[in-house]
């Protein structure tokens, strides 16, 4: 099969690989219906992370699932599957508490930039929809896989609720489907900070009722001056730096919540930061599995559409100019069609 | 009047200083019932804060209202009350929400090892009990004005409730007393992390059910043992160290909750260690005036006693002793009578 592997920051290429097979009872084969690249897929095409080797790469994913192992009860072949990036066996007291993230046998799903994948604890992480769904859903449901739900966990550890005022910091497809999530939420107001006009435009279209232009110190100022000198009560972070995860904390107010979902680079808070600003602080990596079944259900009811953050799409071939898109910023994110 | 004033580290005297008075109409003067030392006092004592001049000492306090300002219109001269070591006015929005340590008007309140102390925002500030109570609960009053309320919020921010399995970090007067509020709460199991034997007996009476020596990775190890390799449901971190944050957090299941308390000290948090735990972390300086009237209520029916804490009892003209005991670990709190 066709696979996409990064040999090096900035080196990804799309081989000949052997296709993945059952290897223990609990595994699934799924055939890929559409695959995607991942923001936090930037962080070693740039070098922030180490690679030593080459890496299958692709952690989102939806597919029919083509083969399961001989435990596998809860998925059969032909239907149509929706999985988290993190397996899980939704058994734990872990995953019962809805940290299906934090699962004590949590496993990495990786590879899915490509034709055919093999996914962990199938039963657990694995979730089908009613049907095969319309080819206009696909990209919505891929979303659901990683970014959706993660902007889904960052609204929910951020607290977002009716009558709240919300910031999201970070315009990539994470942050402004924690837009969206915040407004299905019902928050009454929603400041999505960003300084590219695509990127505010589907923010807007996704629920944001402000938009702050400025970053750091500066973009804290801008949120205190827009909430009476208070700050925002619920505060998504979506990127996962120093200056974001400051940013975001200074930016609400005392008692409020931040939540936050940027996979942590080189980011060292300052004690004195946390005592005196009084928020609440959660995030961490997304237990999607916890969100699907609802995430799927409001996508097939068509009420929301998170899809638009796909802004290019791509064949499999191409991944490697998906990845360039992206780490340009032509592209938000980048679908690509196996 | 008699004050206690420190000069430098190691450096305690009581002096003769005016009786403060009334100088905005929002103030109150009260003559002192009792005064205390607070672990938190023990920093600028060992040199870890600096002083640059001479500082009067002490922020717990109940006692006599004496003088009100004509602005006042809660309490009255001659009521018994009892107060938060930071001021707030109790009406703005932060104070509305239950975070009065973060009131937008908010004042530190510093000078309480004296006769007499000058509190500003009285009518938000301070609280009244209902007659003179009688003299063996006021050192449980006292314990509300700081440590309780702070043990309280600890094990509040800590989501603390039926059914948990709650760690205790800090085995000083703040860590016992969130062991009493663990044990109010309602928490199955409470784990105690002291090496002191008399702390540790006085932790088995306010409601602990098992205690660990261990420190570090080490105490974090044990608490995993004690919780089928999962960690605690809820922390509560009444130290401030590195260390001991990151031991707090360690020891905290995913999805569940650390309440800090101690004033950090030269804490930098690894943003990975925060992403990857999945806890929930809140603390900061505790809004004791939320807390307060259920507390006096609490105390003065007998329910709690939480000034056992004060093993030692001084003149308030020894004060300079009653800073050596503590720093020294042979008091656990020192209770100064003016």
């Amino acid at each position: 099969m066709r696979a996409t592997i990064m040999h090096a920051p900035g080196d990804v290429r799309v081989e000949d690989r052997d296709k993945p097979t059952i290897q223990k009872p609990t595994d699934a084969v799924i055939k890929l219906a559409a695959a995607c690249v991942c923001g936090s897929d930037l962080w070693p095409y740039r070098g922030a992370d180490k690679i030593s080797r080459p890496v299958p790469m692709g952690h989102e994913y939806v597919g029919v699932v083509e083969e399961v192992g001989a435990d596998v009860k809860n998925v059969t072949p032909g239907q149509f599957v929706v999985g988290s990036f993190i397996a899980s066996d939704n058994t734990c007291e872990i995953c019962r508490s809805g940290y299906q993230s934090g699962c004590v046998h949590r496993q990495g799903v990786s590879g899915s930039q490509a034709e055919y994948l093999r996914v962990p604890l199938a039963d657990g992480t694995l979730v089908a929809t009613p049907g095969i769904p319309d080819a206009d859903k696909v990209p919505s449901l891929l979303a659901a896989s990683d970014v959706l739900g993660t902007g889904w966990f960052a609204a929910k550890a951020a607290q977002v609720g009716p009558g709240k005022t919300v910031a999201v910091v970070g315009d990539g497809a994470v942050g402004l489907l924690g837009v969206l999530a915040a407004r299905q939420m019902g928050a009454e107001r929603i400041i999505a900070m960003s300084r590219h006009t695509d990127r505010q435009a589907l923010a807007r279209e996704f629920g944001a009722t402000d938009i702050v232009v400025e970053r750091g110190d500066a973009g804290v100022k801008k949120i205190k001056e827009l909430t009476g000198g208070l700050g925002a009560h619920s505060v998504l972070e979506a990127v996962g730096t120093q200056e974001s995860m400051l940013q975001a904390i200074h930016a609400t107010r005392a008692g409020g919540h931040v939540g936050f979902v940027g996979v942590s680079h080189d980011v060292s808070l300052p004690g004195r930061d946390l005592f005196s600003s009084h928020v609440h602080l959660h995030g961490g990596p997304a237990p999607v599995r916890q969100y699907l079944p609802d995430l799927i259900d409001l996508i097939l009811r068509g009420d929301i559409n998170p899809g638009k953050v796909f802004d290019l799409e791509l064949p499999l071939e191409q991944a490697a100019e998906a990845y360039k898109a992206m780490d340009e910023r032509r592209a938000i994110k980048v679908l690509l069609r196996p």
